[in-house]
């Protein structure tokens, strides 16, 4: 069984692209021209989801090396949303995309086992993201299933919100911060996952809103990949996100979403497609500038 | 709008029981007499799902104040799994029980509302347990769609696996376990909640399986409802969970799932539904027998 951190390099070092487009696709804003004529029930609005995301991928294919769908915007639509985002996820590795669900699940071990077969069995998502808050053994049935279907995970260990400080910047009785701590535990469970590439298939999630931190926490996962949300629309930038790459310029996948997939702002601009593809392109070179 | 904990309190009252019981079925042990002359793909397994969840929910409908279907167990059939989730809670609702969706949800706040929105406004949901590690803006949300719909929401402050002591029990610069610190920041975050019945529909999951914490957590949160899983087959029993209790014998309500929808362990049992009964009606007088 293949690698999931070794595919990863070897997609980001043929597209020479780290970027993740977020499809959290909000019904409000997708483009008239594929919400027209339809009525709002559930069932339409999952089409229009599936529909929307299908363009976007068709735009984002060359430039990006995965999608990450967030699990939310899709459950919000009962089981025909999340019909949806399965559909999705197919699409997208259709067309040679990396999957990853955003999904930051976390549970006991027997649920956790459950959740690990239920997202990373299935040949349609690549990696998912696991809340690591219930802790060691909660982590493991995900490692497990991971190792045995060559999939990856990305645990939360500094999330890009202004909220993250609240637990995760937490002072412990030795002087250091909790995500410190938990980016010890990250690299050791890692262990196991580490592929010819030198990186591991546990990989980590680290904002892109605190590069401070970063910094500290790329030194203390160096085998981890980051998958590093808040590029864009929630303020993170290219010259920040460089703290979160290793010296190999590899070792980082960077997430925007609203900032690529609703670029054109406003629904009824008849060239949106041109937006969303001037969005993602830029996006792809600005973080290479950067990290070159 | 109604409160959820004043609902709960009073559900409690009349059916002199807090017994929640646990919706999370294994396919291997559902009787043959359901999984019968059925194909296997995903679409049967989550009619099966279903048909057994309504046979437990009959059985139980009288002993049960709710059920805690665990979202893990359906999304492993994919959206055919979510579909008898959704299906499953709206025929708990219509037997009378409270229902909580055990989803353990967690993200960044404009996420956060999506996943608010997709569990705390459809009327089949009464509650879900949320996951704070992304801290009190994740939170908010949550607060916020509860509120407007007069629907109740169970932070994890101390669950009942063994990995619980890895992160939940972490000592502080302040010489304080993680969770003590959170269990107060739980009691305020409940305050905008609180019913006439003075407990709040913000509560807390806190393991059956730690007593002692539990003691503690219940004097940091007085107007927190507990909800405590553990009890049964994860090894927490009738005279440990007595300290989840505030002295007006309210504040808790027990969570039960293997030790009573596979109570009878044999699934070629043909009286496998008095089994679950007896379980059901057991583990209520084992409680109320400790809390009075």
């Amino acid at each position: 069984m293949d690698n999931f951190a070794d595919r990863l390099v070897e997609v980001i070092r043929k597209k020479q692209s780290c970027v993740i487009v977020g499809l959290d696709p909000r019904l409000d804003l997708i483009p008239e021209s594929i919400r027209s004529a339809k009525s709002l029930d559930a069932s339409s609005i999952a089409q229009i989801l599936l529909s929307f995301n299908k363009a976007i991928i068709d735009i984002v294919a060359d430039y990006a090396v995965g999608v990450k769908p967030q699990s939310a915007f899709y459950e919000q639509y009962g089981w025909w949303g999340v019909k949806s985002f399965w559909e999705t996820c197919a699409y997208a590795r259709e067309k040679g995309l990396i999957t990853i669900a955003d999904v930051k699940r976390g549970d006991v071990p027997s649920t956790a086992e459950a959740y690990a077969k239920a997202y990373l069995e299935p040949k349609d998502i690549d990696a998912i993201t696991v809340n690591p808050f219930l802790g060691s053994d909660s982590i493991q049935p995900f490692v497990k299933v991971a190792k045995e279907n060559g999939k990856g995970i990305f645990i939360l260990v500094k999330t890009s919100n202004a909220g993250s400080k609240d637990f995760q910047d937490k002072i412990l009785n030795d002087g250091k911060k909790f995500y410190t701590f938990l980016a010890g535990q990250v690299a050791l469970w890692g262990k196991e996952l580490v592929g010819k590439s030198s990186y591991s298939s546990l990989g980590a999630v680290v904002g892109a809103t605190f590069p401070e931190e970063s910094r500290a926490l790329r030194s203390l996962m160096p085998e981890q990949f980051f998958l590093v949300p808040g590029y864009g629309a929630q303020g993170g930038k290219a010259e920040d996100i460089k703290a979160s790459f290793n010296k190999d310029g590899l070792g980082a996948v960077i997430n925007a979403s609203r900032s690529v997939i609703h670029a054109y702002q406003d629904p009824n601009r008849k060239d949106w497609k041109d937006a969303v593809r001037d969005a993602v392109m830029k996006m792809k070179q600005d973080i290479q500038n950067h990290i070159r």
